[in-house]
């Protein structure tokens, strides 16, 4: 990550000189060793083994962060240079979402800039677009694809009919996803950035009190049969204020309409859209991940520290930021679709049916067919509007009949 | 507009004052007609009959200008804020895209600050995308559905196979065109809007010396067979560097592939791609017109300046902008698509093929289909890549042969 922003340098310093008016120079670096083999020479900048030595208001007017994690160094060094009045910018969404209004007041107590336009959608300027470009609006509604290894696979999955292992063992190969892939996959990652997102929109401390659901369980059958309903799966952070004032944020995988442009961003893109009163809604899409996209972020924030823009961290005062309500998770109205495997035997149906009419579900579109390979048959359903408390209800009392042979599979449709 | 200025102030102005530090306060009011029945009540302020009365700094910190043109009473009062050190926020793309470069040096020499969201695109940020989010990139290529009126017209002849004149009659009943539409469908209005995204993106200073074609000649046969071919029909402002450091830029119809997500952008929308050498491909789009975009943006400019954000007016100082050497249209390659209606007689094919032979352009896909109405027959056809001056060569030879029956419609196959 250093080894980008250190190649933005090289190609274009002279071009941002010219636009920041400002030289850039680095003066020292840190990173775990200090001997491993890299893209760019590091040898002329001074080198410290402890990265918190970095945090010297003598030596440096900023501090550029790219160690990751929400505690542990990245946020001991965060603390330790805007303590010192010593500006940051960071690509950390998980110290931002976890930490970000200890570190905004800490910012502000001691004059110094925080700035993370890389810590959401990767190279995608959407904190500067919410923040600045947007900054007229009372913001209702964001919603995004904010993790490209989740995109990559799902994607993967629509093009080629692969299974969910399939792409994801793809995507790893391919460099997309890491071995260990669960903050990707699991939608935690996801989580990040839309709670930093809900922040800057909304006029909240960022907060990670939200339900995270990821992919794991989305199978290359629910693929087809979204498809065939005119939908793409997607895994959306989603945040919007309900009319009622309160905070609905969320993330999982759904159901959007094939025809909306979110549903065609297709492998590692991000792509994030906001509805503001006036703006209407505005989309923006680009590359969410990389060393390029991610430089480009973070330099964007050097220029702009250059210049001597001094916006607050999130869009206001910390002080001014209020924790808003949160919707009860189960009193969200929506559209569902659902997956049932059920044995092929008389009585089945009566059964779900009943289900549904207990608990006040009604159907929509319902579609069975009968798999070749054993005596089994899917049965594919999306309902009328219904809470999410009903569904959850509907769900545990299909998971009560025998005949149901998996764990049901259900999505939420998401009208964008 | 100013309407919708004060409308986004009654209703979001206490959030713009957390998000800006800053209580905003309109003083002193101009227009055309002051009896004029207006949304919003303006008998609280100052009234000016000569504009220009409100370049006072004595009283005002920032005029915005929201009167359109080039020249006169726009750029009068212009020249009068900026030379008086009153910082200007104007949504005139035509008076920046024709005398950005004076006024850029105005600002500077009195220290006053002009900023134009509002003058590209309406409310999608793209001036701050590219002079600040992609600040770090060196930008070689941007291309956008920039006119929301001509993007209008021709999605509604796709969707409805109507004519040029039936759908520019129903852009203008539904008010998205005006009785006189020149600026918007020959090309004029996004002329302007891409010679200031080249001045930010490149650093020169805006030029109106580039290419315009319209959208009058396109017809819905055009339509229908660039649909069949794979393509959609349109208008473009394109601004690029070439890979010997010349400008390429100019304004027309293109066929762009189906699958693009730009060839998907809908009615009256806008949207841009911007290629940047570490971001990649960043794409932005939203509503580009209409009184709550441009209040929205508009606005968004206020809110910068009371946050003391002052950037340069094109991405840096104007002494250091520097004018491009231009591309010769002729020189430029790209593959392109002829129309034809011929006489369906013996020996006409020779003809128009010995005409291609000759000027060395090669074809690589014809459809020929006899038209039902009279004996002429459509020739459709795409070429490889050849000159834009080839290309012209075989235009000229087409349009001497008798039995081609109108002007030739040629349009360029735009790879993005």
């Amino acid at each position: 990550m250093g080894c980008g922003l250190l190649a933005v340098l090289a190609k274009n310093g002279a071009l941002i000189a010219d636009r920041s008016g400002r030289d850039f120079q680095v003066v020292t670096v840190s990173a775990r060793d200090k001997n491993r083999e890299r893209e760019a020479d590091i040898s002329a900048y001074e080198w410290h083994d402890d990265p918190l030595q970095l945090a010297d208001p003598q030596k440096v007017d900023v501090v550029v962060e790219l160690i990751g994690g929400a505690e542990g160094t990245a946020l001991d060094l965060a603390r330790a240079a805007l303590s010192k009045g010593i500006s940051l910018v960071t690509a950390n969404k998980a110290m931002i979402a976890h930490h970000g209004d200890e570190l905004a007041r800490l910012a502000e107590q001691s004059g110094a800039v925080l700035r993370f336009e890389a810590a959401v959608a990767g190279g995608i300027p959407i904190v500067k677009t919410v923040k600045e470009g947007l900054a007229a609006n009372r913001i209702d509604r964001m919603h995004g694809i904010l993790n490209g290894t989740a995109n990559f696979i799902l994607t993967l999955m629509e093009d080629s009919g692969a299974s969910f292992d399939d792409a994801l063992g793809q995507a790893q190969a391919l460099g997309y996803a890491e071995a260990d892939p669960s903050f990707d996959i699991d939608g935690v990652d996801t989580a990040h950035k839309i709670s930093i997102l809900t922040s800057l929109a909304f006029g909240a401390p960022p907060s990670m009190d939200l339900p995270i659901e990821g992919i794991r369980a989305i199978t290359d059958i629910d693929i087809a049969y979204a498809r065939e309903l005119g939908f793409r799966i997607k895994l959306l952070g989603i945040a919007r204020i309900t009319d009622d004032g309160k905070l609905d944020q969320r993330v999982h995988a759904c159901l959007v309409d094939a025809n909306e442009t979110l549903s065609k961003v297709g492998g590692a893109a991000n792509a994030i859209e906001a509805h503001g009163d006036f703006v209407g809604p505005c989309m923006i899409e680009g590359l969410g991940a990389g060393a390029g996209p991610t430089a480009s972020a973070v330099m964007a924030d050097l220029i702009e520290l250059a210049r001597g823009n001094r916006n607050s961290t999130f869009s206001m005062p910390a002080s001014k930021l209020k924790p808003l309500p949160l919707l009860e998770t189960g009193t969200r109205r929506g559209e569902f679709y659902v997956r049932l495997r059920v044995a092929d035997k008389a009585g089945v149906m009566a059964e779900i049916a009943s289900a549904l009419r207990d608990e006040g579900v009604s159907v929509e579109r319902l579609i069975q067919r009968t798999r070749a390979s054993d005596d089994s048959v899917h049965l594919i359903m999306t309902t009328h509007q219904t809470t999410e408390a009903r569904m959850q209800a509907v769900l545990s009392r299909f998971h009560k009949i025998d005949d149901v042979l998996d764990t049901p599979c259900m999505l939420r449709i998401e009208p964008i």
